[in-house]
């Protein structure tokens, strides 16, 4: 087998065979197959796609490049939770907790933020004394003792992606659904799990800015756990504003503990977007059978502080104090707090979610590139979202302000980010759809 | 600018700017375009295609690239002339003596035979003394005493044009009609020559086997021409059959000395072919202004001697003997000479050209791969063509063999190379078009 008939085969809009597709997978993880042989390939994917088959043994491939993670000595279905990045997501924080309280058995690992889109780990980091690098055993440990875990990527998961990743990111390759699906399905693979709800997100702030690209790579994620044998569940949830208020790290960690707290009324989208994730995790895992126990399951866990008890636990075992969640407002505490008004009055017609997350990076909260450093503390706290009405000299937000350099830049980022209209706007929806596998519907 | 956001740009199906086209072929010579961006750019050219302007321009930067051959200082209009590579195409060796005995001046380089094509300068080193590498002081001082010189490429031409190729040998991104358009017509001009006479060669034994394809290719270096001022005209011709009669390096020098003796009779492709290609470029040169001119001056110079004369003198002038052209048969001696039968009669319906060439290369006259060493005197003379018809046990061709190892091998190739059918068919096309610039038109 040689690589150029492959990409010749590809280019031509055939598609390849399990034994092709592991050929070019291994080959390029052992330096066989070329760089400019993989990116002339994945630019050929980029314009003749690949069938349900082929990016389900992409992924396959993909996962066994490297470390897997085994986590069959675990009791029960071990669920996994993923967002594709937004902007104010701190679903994570909020549902592997309740979802574990219910029974359930949440062993995830996460990343770290990059750009505009925060990442579980830093806001983990942010709580004194939390150790986001543990080692696979006392990953399963933790996971053994309270049912759920959420850490960093451990051991040499995945090299494949990695390698593949790193060359789209430089050859304009990027944006293609089988790449795209099959990066994030083999990382969810290699880490051990059963089955996986993955939160696609749709609008301004995320990667994919239109519905139907969003369900095309749903139901290609949902196809590729078909694939292989994992039940899988994909929902389509708006990010055309921050889903909750808060964006940076410790803030996102208070606003999930005041969800743990049940201070967040029902209505809200950050309410309502983990109530539906946790529903579908509790059923993928079999600890409810019908929605309308999960729902039940999850309502006692938020409001007789299982899950908020649940989040502590976890936190305990990677390192925290047992008071870690007492004062959080400790950890938001930053130099100056910097009201930002818009000057005029309107309903808020419309954001730009991804230039509100490059506000809060401006400030510290993110970065730019994978070696800059974070600030926890810092960011900022919405107090509108669409289709709330703004008084002339009333607050928009609130920005969170250790280092003035960029506080500038990130306020008018953050007031361009912001449409005010005459007339109210019609509600915009919060949940696009959900995408279950063919046996599942 | 940065190399990601062009190929983004390519594979969006945008233009480029000459700029832009710079920076990518001056970068990639110089290590800053890395291969696997190169790569995944000429991927997506193969899909979006390039525009006039910008394969002009890409070839501009390509000829660029390295050296530039400066024949300024040599009088008159300097020509050239190229074949996209054929079969039994020996017209370079009878044309360009012909075209310089008329007062035409003939400076090309020409390049080595690989698969089943042959080159020009292994045809030139089959004959004793003959020494194709030519400072560029000698090519051109060559060219200033006899009127031609054709050698090998000297200097370090178009190094743009290395490294993609060999890029797009193993990437699968050699099929791209401004890819090849861009390659071909670089090397010509960095050669250093004013006007062009391209033979684009279609069927079976060329590299483009479709009419249309063929019609592109040719327009799209017409084009070229026009955007750099150098005058271009295509001609499109068969290659469903070996131009000549003759397949192998010395073989086909003694059917062009046959040729410039006036042994070949007017009714033959190979004659009709290198009078029209020698005809548009003494028609490009202005040494005749008009076709009748241009075909009477090259008429008197093949039956007068001359074109033979200057075939001699240009030998002379590359190391060969006075008196290499007089017994041209005794480089043609090889151990066996093998006629090849049907078995059965009929009429020459079609051939495989390329299986054909493939035929004398496995019998040594060329090369799979550039390393290979090549006999100069093996090969195969074809007895029918197109419409002849065979008796049982008349052979259509003679091999010439010295080495036996796969003559089986090439009998067998040979064979099924020819189609015969029981009705004669309708004379196949020998001339599919000429393209020629908008303001020649």
């Amino acid at each position: 087998m040689r690589m150029v008939d492959l990409i010749l085969k590809k280019r031509a809009g055939g598609a390849h065979t399990p034994e092709e597709i592991r050929f070019l997978v291994d080959g390029f993880v052992q330096g066989d197959v070329k760089d400019y042989q993989m990116s002339a390939w994945m630019m050929a994917v980029c314009f003749n796609g690949m069938t349900a088959a082929e990016t389900g043994e992409l992924t396959r491939a993909m996962w066994h490049s490297g470390e897997v993670v085994d986590l069959s000595d675990l009791p029960g279905v071990k669920l996994d939770k993923h967002s594709t990045g937004g902007v104010g997501d701190t679903t994570t924080l909020v549902i592997a907790p309740l979802v574990a309280a219910c029974g359930g058995t949440v062993a995830k690992m996460s990343g770290r933020g990059l750009g505009h889109t925060g990442g579980t780990i830093d806001k983990l980091e942010a709580i004194p004394g939390v150790n986001i690098a543990q080692p696979i055993e006392d990953f399963k440990r933790i996971v053994r003792q309270t049912g759920l875990c959420v850490t960093g990527q451990t051991g040499d998961l995945v090299p494949a992606d990695k390698l593949m990743y790193a060359l789209r990111d430089v050859t304009g390759t990027v944006q293609s659904i089988p790449l795209i699906a099959s990066s994030i399905m083999s990382k969810k693979l290699a880490a051990g799990t059963d089955a996986i709800v993955l939160d696609v997100k749709v609008g301004s702030g995320a990667f994919m800015q239109a519905v139907e690209e969003a369900r095309e790579l749903a139901q290609t994620m949902v196809q590729i756990g078909e694939h292989v044998g994992r039940k899988t569940v994909a929902i389509l949830t708006d990010m055309n504003q921050p889903l909750g208020c808060a964006v940076g790290n410790a803030l996102e960690v208070r606003e999930a503990v005041q969800m743990l707290r049940g201070e967040i009324p029902e209505g809200d989208p950050l309410y309502k977007v983990c109530m539906l994730l946790a529903t579908n995790m509790l059923l993928l895992g079999g600890v409810a059978h019908t929605q309308a126990v999960a729902e039940a399951l999850l309502n006692r866990a938020l409001y007789d502080g299982a899950g908020l008890k649940k989040l502590r636990e976890m936190l305990v075992a990677l390192g925290a104090q047992e008071n870690c969640l007492e004062n959080i407002d400790a950890l938001c505490t930053v130099r100056r707090q910097v009201p930002v008004t818009l000057g005029r009055a309107g309903f808020v017609g419309g954001m730009q979610a991804e230039a509100i997350g490059q506000a809060a990076q401006m400030l510290g909260a993110g970065r730019a590139k994978k070696t800059d450093a974070i600030d926890p503390a810092v960011g900022l706290v919405m107090h509108k979202r669409q289709g709330d009405y703004v008084l002339k000299d009333e607050p928009v937000a609130t920005l969170y302000v250790n280092d003035e350099a960029r506080l500038e830049e990130a306020m008018q980022a953050l007031k361009g980010a912001i449409r005010l209209e005459s007339e109210q706007p019609a509600p915009a929806p919060l949940v696009y759809d959900v995408v279950r596998a063919a046996q599942e519907r």
